[in-house]
């Protein structure tokens, strides 16, 4: 029986047009569906369990895929063999073989994005794209009652940019939302059952304007209902943001709730 | 009077064919140069307390230049105006006006450099222009050992490359070396006087190959006594390196030595 694979990769968004593979720029599908075709000596068509937009980073994306044909990889050889062969910026955490059912977008029950800010008079030139520097002096209270405005089930119309990707309705759930400061870097977590085009980019600028004093926390209920996206705060830069986690289980999601977004993003980012 | 300025920048050494100016290739000397130059609406020439290489970051590289005409800076505002014109991988720490006699080189009275080994069977993306990855399994003890013999007053002639910058005995002194390691990445710390044309590099090329069992300890001090560079490891690549700190004062070094290398490194770098 051909396999099914699911498979977890880290990687930096800095040098590629976002995840979906598109025809004339280079994207991070497409270097995976490069390597794996070769291997396969087959084209190799991968679900990934959502786009991320130019520029955005991973540190947990999920794809999965279905074997042609069989070849005599472990789940670690696997890990290995396609780890050679990717570009430096795109790396294998794991790979598991799984239930010829799943599938990473459909069978996806939630996923955690971590947004980073620095804030800084100075921007740290290493981190110029991994975070979004803000010379603002930030109100951490403010910043907090604003994220969590966030939580719960709300039609989240008025931050997402519409387009052809949006089928039905713009209600989604987040089960949990966290703002976590460490030195001059602010971490945003949002956690959720799934997330709108640009939606947590959106969420982090309206969260930033009110930390900020820009704009009120008053003004985000309104925002929920007209929907209107222009009232609403700008969309935050892609390089602040990180796809963190895809969960496939409740247990794992819920688990998962309880770990502080520098835990998360410092266990699967580098120190 | 014309000013003496000490500048202190951080840059990360990616894009630059490193630290010294050079026809065709883009410098982080030239880069500073080029908005000096503006500014001040005269050619500025500036001296660095060192050439870092090609791919090399600094921490705190220092930088000295003597005013051709008074503008209105304050130390502060110095900082802000360069740092809004600096490409966003070079940015300043600091600017301070010194006495006529500070020279970023001639007064430099030592150096702090910090190369960073990540020990991963998988190679971490968002570290791959700042850490060295090695597959291998690494004896901490040996680690320790091989860098404690490099300290103290030795001729290096081994661990550089001849050229025509050394004018001179090859002879410098280290005062303190330090290993540390942080989940998967190992920290190690050279202190010292002043450090020859790719020393830092050689030096850990040759730590690394004693760590990882490929030489022994014991080919060490044959190494300080034929100065012979083709029996010493092979230099470590540039991307692990950082020039972490430059000091003018015997006091302020003798204050960094118990600083440990991640502390070091981290008070300087992003986390």
């Amino acid at each position: 029986m051909l396999r099914n694979w699911k498979v977890t990769v880290q990687y930096d968004g800095t040098a590629y047009q976002g995840w979906q593979i598109q025809p004339d720029f280079p994207t991070v599908q497409e270097e995976i569906q490069k390597v794996l075709s070769d291997i396969y000596r087959n084209p190799i068509q991968i679900d990934g369990s959502g786009r991320t937009d130019a520029g955005v980073h991973a540190l947990g994306q999920v794809f999965s895929f279905q074997e042609p044909r069989k070849v005599k990889f472990t789940e670690q050889s696997f890990v290995i063999a396609l780890n050679s062969l990717l570009p430096p910026d795109i790396k294998l955490l794991k790979a598991e073989i799984v239930d010829e059912d799943f599938h990473a977008r459909f069978s996806a029950v939630g996923k955690t994005y971590i947004y980073v800010l620095e804030t800084s008079n100075r921007a740290n030139p290493f981190l110029r794209h991994y975070a979004w520097n803000r010379r603002n002096k930030f109100n951490f209270e403010l910043l907090e009652k604003a994220i969590k405005k966030f939580e719960g089930e709300h039609d989240f119309s008025a931050f997402t940019i519409k387009n052809k990707f949006l089928k039905g309705t713009a209600v989604r759930e987040i089960f949990k939302t966290e703002v976590e400061q460490l030195d001059n870097q602010i971490f945003l977590r949002f956690t959720g059952s799934g997330f709108l085009y640009k939606m947590v980019r959106s969420l982090t600028g309206q969260v930033v304007e009110v930390g900020a004093g820009f704009s009120e926390i008053s003004k985000i209920d309104p925002l929920f209902e007209s929907g209107c996206r222009l009232k609403a705060a700008k969309t935050a830069p892609p390089q602040g943001l990180f796809l963190a986690e895809v969960y496939y289980d409740k247990k794992e999601l819920e688990s998962r709730l309880s770990s502080t977004p520098v835990e998360i993003y410092k266990e699967r980012f580098c120190f």
